[in-house]
């Protein structure tokens, strides 16, 4: 068996040992493993941002990955701990949703509910399952066991999937879209699926409209507002060596106008 | 022998290279080892807040893991570079008391002045012990070498101890704790190590009384505030989907009044 | 052959799965490799900042490492994706100039343009060419590949270099020095590589005069200001257990004035 790689996302930071001491129980359990941080710096409880960051980073990873999602504002609650089997890989998480998008493109074969306490650490804690619940079975499962050893299995439509944000056709004709994500860069990622023929759309955000699609920011002036097909598929506006957040004074949710053939 | 485990915990911060470049120097001494990153956002010279953290994550590790810590405000003064042998671990840091909490729980066997020159850097800076003394010193020891292998012995009764912060009790009976750490979300841990018994507590906070600890904050509504034990022992007190911190106002070292049954 | 390194430094932050995804690449590709992020947190777009952060942990890494390096902002632009190979490391970066200073202590011995489609992904985006061109070359080539594999050689003097910002002497005699990164403690680290002759300099900052190095802080009482050469051998000015660009008001760029025998 090659190596286990094992993927963290949570809204735990890295200030804290939050993240650190789920490390310490997988390797642990599973030594051998490699662990790759997706992100810690979720927003606290952001189940969406989580989701789509998660659905960015999915068709990277090697056959037989283990994603491990401790977005968790159920923690306590009795929402349930879940680990899911796709062709690609396995996840581990709450069902709470946040494995809505990559799930949409890596569908889900067989779930099972977290419940064996033989999987559990011996004493779990009320508010880190992360750390007594889904790291061990994260763990367990890059190691080898199948998901239907780690508790009740279930029909994977009863997983809790997240209301689609999906662009809405105005009563004009045109298009609305809303920004899914802002990056380090300012850069804002909508919720629109780009293909090729959208190459003449034209784009109106905060104020300004932007005449067709290009390929990358490099095909425009520094400084210059820019519409492309960002690097997984949806629709992104940049500024060239600037920030399209703060030079448009936008944010996660704002709307984003389209026009033209789609 | 196992893959071994070496932990760092830093306030050397993620932006500059400080911390890579001592897993350069560990991994070319060492070249198995899983490096666990247990925080690089300790404050400045924040010897305690680093001794907490360490403290949390300790239980959780493996047998046989080496913890290095870099917290060191007294770099290139006459505070000694140590190693410090448990029955489930190894520490490397300065003698400056960052390994008090841990060691409570941990105890120390043996102890060692980091002095023999084979295993630094054969350059050693005056500011960065870090890269050219602990960390050279973590990679032998987690590759097998003994910490008496390293230097000097000494008993570990002479390592540098914390003054400890302990609940006192006030004239009136009841008893005043303080908070130790703030949590990315905002839940404030206290220094007061809660047992089932206290189940019956009332937590007087920033102006607010708490009456009673619950499990978890999901058995209170959004928006209240709940006091609990945390997964590490300590009572917390967090606002449910909000941050205790900004809601009270409140920062480490303030106070927390507790009355009734302890 | 040893467990295969590679390290990463990027502008991509840690809020974003852009890192993570490119280590799933290389784990797909290079699945032993340890990876070592050395920083995720340069500035955006900041060429000159990589460049040093770099320098300064190249020499501490095991021969045969692998640095890759994605701070691009011409992507999609004509400048080249580039590998090179000194005696103790192999290089993949932009051709922007970020390598300067690493190679400038560890000379190029050959270098190479990442052409060859085989070792990109099938799918090559205009925008993330760390995850669809760099990550697959440096695992590629941290599993034994070698850099005239990957592409077009050409002479490494023809790679792009950073005009140097070296000391200049002024008119009467003196000599300024500038700013050339601020770490996380607030230490001004300069331009100027010290020697031990340096040690009779006086170094004029933000309007106070430094009498002569000491070896570190912690020759001077706290809150003092302290000159000393720092752990990569370039002039250092740091407030000890304070901040001297917060205290100096002091920023990137900033001039450093110098007085005496150099």
């Amino acid at each position: 068996m090659s190596r286990p790689v094992i993927t963290l996302t949570t809204d735990f930071g890295q200030a804290d040992a939050y993240a650190g001491t789920m490390k310490g129980v997988i390797l642990g359990i599973c030594p051998d493993a490699a662990l790759v941080d997706l992100s810690h710096e979720i927003r606290p409880q952001a189940v969406r941002q989580a989701a789509y960051l998660l659905s960015t980073a999915v068709p990277y990873f090697p056959p037989g990955v283990v994603h491990l999602v401790v977005v968790d504002p159920g923690v306590g609650s009795e929402r349930r701990p879940v680990a899911v089997q796709t062709e690609r890989a396995t996840y581990v998480a709450p069902d709470n949703g946040v494995l809505t998008l990559a799930l949409a493109q890596d569908p889900p074969r067989t779930a099972a509910h977290l419940t064996d306490p033989r999987f559990h650490l011996p004493q779990v804690s009320a508010t880190f399952h992360g750390r007594d619940i889904f790291a061990p079975a994260a763990a367990h499962l890059a190691c080898g066991l199948e998901i239907c050893d780690m508790g009740e299995p279930f029909p994977p439509s009863q997983l809790v999937v997240l209301p689609t944000i999906e662009p809405k056709q105005q009563p004009d004709g045109t298009w609305q879209a809303e920004i899914l994500h802002i990056d380090r860069f300012g850069n804002l990622i909508t919720n629109y699926q780009c293909a090729t023929s959208s190459l003449q759309l034209t784009v109106c955000v905060g104020g300004e409209r932007i005449q067709g699609l290009r390929d990358t920011f490099a095909d425009v002036a520094p400084g210059e507002l820019v519409a492309y097909r960002g690097s997984s598929g949806y629709l992104e506006i940049a500024i060239r060596e600037g920030s399209a957040a703060t030079g448009l004074g936008l944010h996660v949710g704002d709307p984003i106008g389209m026009e033209g053939p789609a």
